[in-house]
């Protein structure tokens, strides 16, 4: 029988299929260890592995800041060993679960429950709507324009003036590694980004929310739908929580005094 | 400060914030539970839960049909109860991750391994190319057409007929409650679903080609883009993947030999 070779070129893959070429994006598991313990795997786009490890880590509680990360030497590639020590100890209970969501690892529904701060209302950041809008419109994709496979989340000023991109497979591993470039730049000061607005080029759901809720950004718009506990969530913690950004418009679900509405 | 309202209607939610409303998916945990043990959570779109929690288990080699399943008498919505027993004792060791992918919960490489059969070359089903591209339009999205906000796998016949269309915020879950459909349906056999073609509407990652192997669906076709371990497997499985399907259109990834080409 006829096979499809799959060649990896970094980010994305050269696909060659009898009769027929094509180039997609690249998933692999990485496997995140803390001091030499296997703690997840993720299904992820190579690269910015470092980044996205120490992201997840802070997004779950974990960490509070850098920790030292990069791939062991005795390991394959797929590997990114962080050093501890965490927070507290991983939830010891074991589970399985399907869900695109990111609540993966917590088993009972009150371990969904969010330890983020509420955003404070301190005039930073604001944003002109049709700024806001355009937004999805300044996430570069170069991966993304070649394969159409990969989600993208960016940081932004309020200027709009991107700060850092990271697209992936995953759309909540591309919005740990920012999180995880922040913790690590030199230039950010770092969580809490109170200064920053994040934009996702997918839908947003509530582990988005949360995500950026625990980072500090205060502003979350993506080119997609909210779901409904994303809104309540949002609400919930002062986030300004804006979806459907495209040809110029976005609707404002939540704390929508930190957007900036044209004068008449 | 102004708060915005969520009013939850089956699978959409009313959101109305100051001067501003919508139709939100609505997105809730769902705790699955085997015996009284809580064995996963998953953020899913309220409804057919029975049947995503027997997916679920299915797609994990949990169970191999039908298992009784009911929201237990003594616990809130948001939980549903499957008797057992399972096939096997779930993996003991404890993960978080937050991937999109469905892997979570296996926390070493090797773990990603694929138990799944290699599917049959016994000429059914087969499909003309031009159906193929077609079956998208087929997908009946109700809650979608209102919120934006779901994804949704169908399955058909090679006729092109929908046998069972499911909506979820997440699009494992989606699938998963396909397959629980499946499971319980008097209609059809169950697992393994040979003469049957699976349709989603979004990407299609590794965990999605997995989920169709598991059940033994011999052709996958989605909207969107395939990653490459997704295009690795369903060649390993001799799966028939298809990506990009719309306006007529469809890539032919794997075993292209299930696809009846026009006639020149």
């Amino acid at each position: 029988m006829a096979h499809t070779e799959v060649h990896v070129r970094g980010a994305h893959a050269e696909v060659t299929a009898p009769g027929f070429k094509d180039d997609v994006a690249v998933e692999e598991p990485l496997e995140i260890r803390v001091d030499g313990r296997a703690l997840a795997v993720t299904m992820r786009t190579p690269g910015h592995d470092e980044d996205l490890a120490l992201g997840f880590l802070f997004g779950e509680g974990l960490i509070d800041g850098p920790h030292p990360a990069a791939p062991p030497a005795d390991l394959a590639a797929n590997t990114v060993e962080v050093s501890g020590p965490l927070n507290r100890e991983p939830d010891a209970r074991s589970f399985f679960t399907s869900s695109s969501c990111g609540v993966c690892g917590k088993g009972a529904l009150e371990q969904v429950a969010v330890h983020a701060p509420v955003l404070p209302n301190d005039g930073i950041p604001r944003i002109d709507r049709g700024l806001l809008a355009d937004l999805p419109e300044r996430l570069r994709q170069p991966t993304f324009a070649r394969t159409g496979g990969l989600h993208a989340t960016g940081l932004f000023t309020e200027a709009g003036e991107l700060a850092c991109v990271r697209e992936d497979v995953g759309r909540h591993n591309a919005m740990d590694k920012v999180v995880g470039w922040a913790l690590r730049d030199a230039t950010t000061t770092g969580p809490p980004l109170h200064q920053y607005i994040l934009c996702v080029s997918g839908r947003l759901s509530f582990e988005l929310v949360q995500k950026a809720a625990v980072a500090g950004v205060p502003i979350l718009v993506g080119v997609g739908a909210p779901s409904s506990l994303a809104i309540r969530l949002a609400d919930d913690r002062n986030l300004t929580l804006a979806g459907f950004a495209r040809a110029g418009r976005v609707n404002v679900y939540t704390a929508a005094h930190r957007v900036i509405e044209p004068t008449a």
